[in-house]
């Protein structure tokens, strides 16, 4: 079959042709590919970012956004027969420890993570195990929800905790509307009560976020913290939902935190650098966020199926993964950039 | 003022003239009526069924679901000021006991209810206290808001518990598309990701419930506990939120509930009996549901400035209060009756 | 090896020698059984009374409350090694589906249940899979724990609830004072702050309840409502945690709970029996409990391990499993009875 | 009545005859002072540390951790009577705010704290109010719970919160093991199932630990977050309770938490100061911990009650104050100095 694979760091991606993936245990699932999403950790993989921390032997191939359909089960897989319409958690965990037991899957003691450390889906066909496999609704197409298997299923898995925190009439803060920003705003306004206060830069990014649900919108000029707080009474906010992280953002988002209140932290990039005391005399927790878990990812297509969460998407043929690339690279993809093979 | 009267057990109500509440103590707050809602729970008191319940010592003024202004307030009274626009909380709360304290004021060991055991809301004036008063947005009229205080609140504090015990995907089965299942409906719809099943013997009222929100609708024809199971696989609902509670609803609501799902008890009239080995073989739950707190009454009040929860009013004159009673006890009033001082 | 198995119903277990279990998938554990439970539900499974629940096909090995070391493990295991001291979680489930997946792995969707509807645990071997083997402690000996796999995780999971929707300060009555109601007592003490009074008909009961931390015990003698009440104040035990469930049970302990109170059901025999009215005027909640899942096991094994819980025995060699069946049936087992290989 | 009052900022506290408090409100209770707790706050208040945020006018009376006898009540008091043996919350809180109605009084927006804003308890009476008052048991003497008013309630706060974040068999990390640690130890072990390891300095306060319950002791080394590691099969503690918060305490302790672990602050000095990325891969959360709510004061009480966490007190006259706040600057003062009337 085709894929796409990783040759060389600080080389570009090429396409060749290998041996098709097959069952080789009893909870394999091989999927065709469907969409594969593009996104900017591949190119930090090309960079040599995760040389060290994957361990990957080359060549591999890349891409862990994936959806398709089931084209291979093995013996003792119960929950996905061949045909289904899947989305592919992005780890493959092992079942077995104290957090898989919970539900927790993704802090997995035994996981992988295709396209990351063993081969992805930039692909025509990819393994997998039961375990990672979603079923969708008939209404979802793969290429439009591949992207939600990682970006959008940490935003999802991060407003989910804010839903879970708050009550109907608080407010939340979402920092950042980009890609996952627009996810939070949408899953917050479809299971919370929350008021939804959207702080971007880029009007632009506020004025898209505002028609998708968002309540307010602020553009983070230098005033914004001072505008949260006079919308909320002097008293800020119950949440910061974070997906920035970097740029100051900590240091002003914990400035229009109630007493109280929680900020939850998805962007990445600074340090977190705030006295104990602020901590203990406001009593504000931090709340860190990874991508969500396998319970997470069905919710999320369970929102997807009924039209509450959407993402825009270009889609390439699988052969122009380097024009994709490339287009990310240079901010040309609108929404999400998916590979469809 | 003027002031509608219960004189005598099965006797008409009465108005009469009386002196206008006053300051009393430092947490008193008075209102001017804007609305109070006729419910048949004021039918009920003059049939005499809240005689020995209530103890209250006749003439007194009925009138439990009220809305209005802040007339005058006490020294010690800092939430409110003359003029806010209020809504009150049913019940007058002593503050200081262990349930008070913890936000469950509904259990408030030493509580009042004003219209029941004290002088309610068909009047011009009605004394409570600063623990009762809820600011309402100024997009809210009191009159349109006065029935949420009393039967909205009951429907909002049920299906926040479902909100709360829920997940997206899941399915809640709620149980009666009246007054309080339109308000459960709402509320499901706007805080919570489940799909929301609605089952009533009036395909009118069914008709209605899924135009405000509803995915599904189930006539009670005989058939409805089987349709509920299809609709889920065979699994049954993780929710079933009963605002029957007679006629054979939680007997029919038990055999539609998942394993390890939860049933919401609302409306009463008959005896849930219920095998305990069934109990505990499928680990369901049974859960009470009184009128929801003060907090509680302040978030469905944010949904409802925010447009998210409505009630459908019909508002008499306060002198009229004979033929919003006789209109009610007919069946004539579509959705509230409300009493406009 | 040799096997005590359940040839016709009605008839009397026979002890045969059948072949050894093998690994037959990558997830399979042979268990060397150190020790095997006897529980009242063989004598029923003898009775015929789960003959056509269980649909077992005749002759197959009894016994579903089993402890010892790991002997064999297949391909795909890693949470244990052979030599591995191990108690089994009672079920075999699947792993993959949603309640799986939550850590609700009792409600799993595919599970199997050995010594009811496959070889269990009367024989010298017993093959599970690595998704019900948990590790136990060095201290600890499997047939000293065996009994906890299944009687005294039913009493650890209702109680481990208990502690989460308690404070400390709380009453929690515990109705009955037998096997069950010893863990519960035992749990309840190490892991809550909870005031513990245990209702039983038996003072020797009592006594040994309130030797093992019990802070009160009552004789039910037909005065025990009122004097719960007494030492409630009149307002009743915020749980009520009823390990008898018939003989009246159910409707003296409603009538012991405080308003917003929770009924925990486990033991089994009677209807819960209660007019909706009632539930929801006190807004109190039935919760069903079945047995627990395996990280309740897990956790019952660490306060087994701290010497917290722990449950008198009495041994038998496998051979005597008549003479330990008939001295249960004639109530002359003290603790539990265990067949040790 | 003599009262001991701050007359001047780095001046010595001055005994002086001043009014005795009476009833001003229907809420107020007057206290006859059985105990009043000598902490560090009142040597910083001296200080002139407090001067700008308290706002509070010279002279007034010091003292904020207090326990004695209600000497009269106002006419709006329920919930103690004139005799009561009662433990004096901190604040004294509105009621009204959204905060107190919700249970978390703590973030009262009205409040006001007697001993730094208003006259505290360095004396024969103090004026509080009904919301501030927790009757103890019969068994305990003001003098004796006098400090469990404010260290210890802070201890028992983040102690709660562990205990209900964790299962039993889990490992928190106690850091520093004086006064706050040994609460907090003593509710670990009272209401939770986790294994309790303490970290201090001084191999002394370890010792003592162990003696009051803690299952591990580790001196603070250096090789100290290696020995936790180990403790923890290599993947750190499900909870790090954080007693000292300065002096590479906070980077020490969360080298020791687990993958989705739970950071609670509560002593203060240093900065947090975490790269955001080691936040959102590890999902680990900072909890922040004031003092206690009104509740945990009645949970920590009917724990005290049960004689499950004391305190070693020295006590002093009142006349002696001078001699009790050298000890404590000197560290002469073994557990807690409490100056008695």
């Amino acid at each position: 079959m085709r894929a796409v694979q990783v040759v060389g760091y600080h080389s570009k991606l090429e396409m060749t042709e290998i041996p098709a993936p097959s069952i080789e245990g009893p909870f394999d699932v091989i999927v065709r590919i469907g969409g594969a999403g593009v996104c900017r950790t591949d190119i930090h993989i090309l960079e040599g970012q995760w040389e060290e921390k994957s361990g990957v032997t080359l060549p591999y191939t890349i891409g862990h956004e994936n959806a398709g359909w089931v084209e291979a089960v093995g013996d003792a897989v119960r929950n996905v027969t061949v045909g289904d319409k899947v989305i592919l958690h992005p780890l493959v965990t092992c079942g077995l420890c104290r957090a898989c037991r919970f539900g927790d899957d993704v802090h997995c003691e035994n996981s992988e993570f295709p396209g990351i450390d063993r081969n992805g889906g930039y692909a025509e066909y990819l393994r997998t195990t039961a375990r990672s496999v979603v079923k969708i609704d008939d209404s979802l197409e793969p290429a439009d929800v591949a992207a939600l298997a990682d970006a959008g299923l940490t935003a999802y898995h991060a407003a989910a905790k804010v839903a879970r925190d708050t009550r109907p009439g608080d407010t939340c803060v979402v920092v950042g509307a980009g890609g996952l920003g627009h996810i939070g705003i949408q899953v917050l306004k479809a299971i919370s009560g929350v008021k939804v206060v959207v702080l971007d830069r880029n009007p632009d990014a506020i004025a898209l976020a505002l028609n998708i649900g968002a309540d307010r919108g602020i553009v983070a000029d230098g005033n914004h913290v001072k505008e949260v707080l006079e919308l909320t009474d002097g008293h800020g906010a119950e949440a910061v939902l974070d997906f920035v992280g970097e740029g100051g953002a900590t240091r002003d988002g914990v400035a229009m935190l109630r007493r109280a209140g929680n900020y939850y932290v998805v962007g990445y990039g600074e340090n977190i650098d705030i006295p104990t005391i602020d901590v203990i005399s406001t009593e504000i927790n931090f709340i860190g966020n990874l991508v969500g878990s396998y319970n997470d990812l069905q919710e999320l297509m369970a929102l997807a199926a009924n039209g509450q969460v959407s993402l825009h998407t270009t889609k390439y043929p699988l052969d122009d993964f380097q024009q994709a690339l490339d287009d990310l690279d240079a901010g040309r993809v609108r929404g999400r950039a998916i590979l469809v093979p």
